[in-house]
């Protein structure tokens, strides 16, 4: 994994994933006692950066393998990134889901072209499910972030961060990220390691599913005790992937961990003064950061 | 007024006024019917369109003029734009606005560096005390939408919807502009015959406030009866502008009338499926154009 892959991914990408813009506010500016820049991958296609990294992953597949079809695993985000880049490509995609996923999310990855499968998540084993599926028909799995094309495409958010940081005259910043499985995050750091040396990307993961956090702190791989419970629902994942703790561990600054009640004012304070709407999970981002560290 | 304004202008906003994306959705296009773009002003500076032409005016302006200070008439998205682009030029500002703004706006303005003027609707002269305030203290007026270099930085978006578009490859399209005194709308409109000849420009306006779309019709400026009572405040306005109307009857096609329900329906949808948040103006634009019109 490096930084060749993601520019190799950002010119995949250049005209079909959609060029974000950097965001600000004079109000926001003062609320966190300094200038704040905000990415907002909210307004990508599907709704999320996810469809970064589907695109990445499928549109470097040899063509005949991915006419054959794409299998992934998702209730939200990464399905529908995967559905709408599989259907743009031609390709057929099928989405192994939770039969319990919100009705919505199955509804709107099957209207960007996916065949939705549902499982019970109490009594089927949803590898086994797809792994059937991907032998029958020969479907190519992509994972949603242990995948150097999916880390690549994520990444690209990282090369446009640096370029427009730079356009600002902004070389020096703290880059706070929502934090799930580590895609976006080990792919930022990358690009940035790269472009904008002297940024330091922190990951940023809600109270109670802190296992980027603590992984980096201990130097190994950390789990969370529990895979439910928190309004985050995007970022929420067992344990940092091996291939992007690794990068995450040797790139990142401290994990900063996040309360509800902040998610829940930045989605607030992104709709006011920066007229977007935003997730919980895309809101993980602690008000002011840890004054020992600034 | 020509295009080498809007062009000039564009040089004067380029790294101080965003670059909005322009965005879309498969979910969009099939509740219209037709493939649907959108060019999500509420993601400039301040929160609309009016920036553009705030920073046109103002950064156009004698350096010793604009050192003695703006001036404008305004209840909400105009104050913000003058205020922040005066503040921004080192140039103070004073807004009269009417006592009963919502006190949010006025806040807003103010915390934007300028100083707020309150005047009683009812009981007194908007325009006496900003004649008085202007000689007393040379401060320059910046009119809301007459006003040549306020259209020039409207028409700016116009520019980018052009490059936007044919970076996609659409060259012909209808292109409906909420619009009240038609700054915005005669801007774009002077843009796209240079550089998009095969757009039709609609002014878009709330159900009994149809000024422009009267005036279009009858070839003469028509007055609304009523300068109060939608929920479009935004755009109600008495009547065209003088600088504004020969463009849009020279170049616009029919003007659309929107119900206060279409306009609740596409904030809805704008939130849902593009993740931005619009006010009700900014959402007047019919689901549906006339079917014959097609």
């Amino acid at each position: 994994m490096n930084i060749d892959l993601i520019e190799a991914a950002a010119k995949r990408l250049s005209g079909h994933a959609r060029r974000t813009p950097l965001l600000s506010s004079p109000f926001l500016d003062e609320i966190a006692g300094r200038p704040v820049f905000v990415k907002p991958e909210c307004l990508q296609h599907t709704g999320s950066f996810k469809f970064r990294g589907a695109w990445s992953a499928i549109s470097a597949m040899d063509p005949d393998i991915r006419a054959r079809g794409i299998i992934a695993y998702s209730s939200g985000n990464h399905a529908q990134g995967i559905a709408l880049a599989a259907t743009r490509h031609g390709a057929p995609s099928v989405i192994i889901m939770p039969a319990d996923a919100p009705k919505l999310k199955i509804d709107n990855t099957r209207a960007l072209g996916a065949e939705i499968v549902l499982y019970d998540r109490a009594s089927d084993d949803r590898d086994a499910i797809g792994d059937r599926l991907a032998k029958t028909r020969s479907l190519t799995l992509v994972k949603p972030f242990d995948n150097e094309f999916v880390i690549a495409g994520q990444g690209t958010t990282g090369l446009e961060i640096a370029e427009q940081d730079k356009s600002q005259g902004i070389e020096n910043a703290r880059v706070l990220v929502p934090c799930g499985g580590g895609g976006l995050t080990s792919g930022i750091a990358l690009a940035l390691e790269n472009h904008a040396p002297d940024m330091v990307v922190h990951p940023c993961e809600p109270q109670g599913f802190d296992d980027v956090a603590r992984s980096l702190v201990s130097g190994k791989i950390q789990r969370n005790k529990s895979t439910s419970g928190s309004i985050c629902d995007a970022i929420i994942t067992p344990q940092p992937g091996n291939l992007t703790f690794p990068i995450m561990s040797r790139l990142c600054g401290a994990g900063f961990v996040v309360t509800e009640t902040q998610c829940l004012q930045a989605m607030k304070h992104a709709f006011l003064h920066l007229k977007i709407v935003i997730e919980p999970g895309g809101g993980c981002c602690p008000r002011r950061g840890p004054v020992s560290l600034q």
